[in-house]
């Protein structure tokens, strides 16, 4: 048997056990993706499935419970979608920016409320809540709320929530948790948070 | 001292520390990430650095080195995008699906090549190579020749490089390099790859 065909069996054998792994995988329903951990990728990947939902031409919203003091390059993007998308920014943004405890109570109460609203309603396919996990750290936002609107949501909608520190109860109703763990980061070598890349 | 003060002197002494550690991160350049592990969102995360700086009017290159048999809601989506966006898919793939060596060693340098030619190119500001570690593991595509075309590119040019098992090499030159950590996945479930999450 040559080179050529040894590979070639390897793959057929490869392909098999994939293709069966694919056939007995074969519920079809909404999933609920959490990003976590403290390295890059957890908003980006949200916005990168986002970018695939709205490719499938899926009705989306996005609410983001963090608000840094720059305007972000995937809010300039997908700004430009207001047909198929609904993209909310928590006004005042929290944590120690702003410094005042009951404001942003209140922000992260309002931003959960259009939150909320979108897990009700069968028009959305797809809803990103970006950094909603540090609002549940936080405890601005009750987790047993979360969870009472996730397990009512449409059976078909899609929820993707970021942030570290997700909180176990969240974990334990996900179908998909990824932890981010940072190997390294620019920022530890004293490179500035990059448009395109962070920003 | 009420707990609402007590709170803005936390907050304060966490704004000062913050914004000393911005102030010491002075370097911008171009960065080079990675994103490699087993888990969901290396792509997507990718995709969604893509859409940030699309929304920045950088201009952009994408190089997928895998192609399912699906189009995917990613190609879809960004594919509106031809002015501000090169997007390149590899015609065949590889991997178990073509089952001949010969054939995806020359898909993949095919790939390569237009890979090196926007690394080689100012214009381009972000370059995606979408599923590049796994060509390298495969050593279709040389650790060599990529360290070298990283290393001569424009100096403000951000390259993203995905997919499993990233070498090494590759580890050691890049700026952020994140691993995702599967936590749990809704195909050990049973689920299906879902449009606008895997697809």
């Amino acid at each position: 048997m040559t080179a050529e065909e040894r590979h070639r069996e390897r793959m057929q054998r490869k392909k098999e056990l994939v293709d069966r792994k694919i056939a007995r995988a074969t519920i079809e329903r909404g999933v609920l993706v959490v990003n976590t951990g403290n390295g890059k990728g957890k908003s980006s990947s949200g916005f990168g499935m986002l970018a695939r939902s709205l490719g499938h031409g899926f009705r989306c919203g996005v609410v983001q419970f963090i608000k840094g003091s720059f305007s972000t390059g995937e809010e300039a993007f997908f700004r430009r979608f207001d047909d198929e998308l609904a993209y909310h920014v928590m006004g005042e943004g929290f944590t120690w920016e702003t410094q005042d405890k009951a404001r942003d109570i209140a922000a992260a109460q309002a931003a959960w409320q259009v939150a909320a609203g979108m897990l009700a309603d069968p028009e959305y396919d797809f809803v990103l809540l970006d950094e909603l996990n540090i609002a549940l750290v936080q405890q601005y936002v009750q987790l047993e709320q979360v969870l009472t609107a996730l397990a009512a949501r449409p059976p078909n909608q899609h929820v993707v929530i970021t942030g570290r520190g997700a909180p176990d109860g969240l974990i334990d109703v996900a179908d998909t948790v990824t932890e981010m763990r940072v190997v390294k980061h620019a920022f530890q070598a004293g490179i500035k948070a990059q448009k395109g890349i962070e920003l």
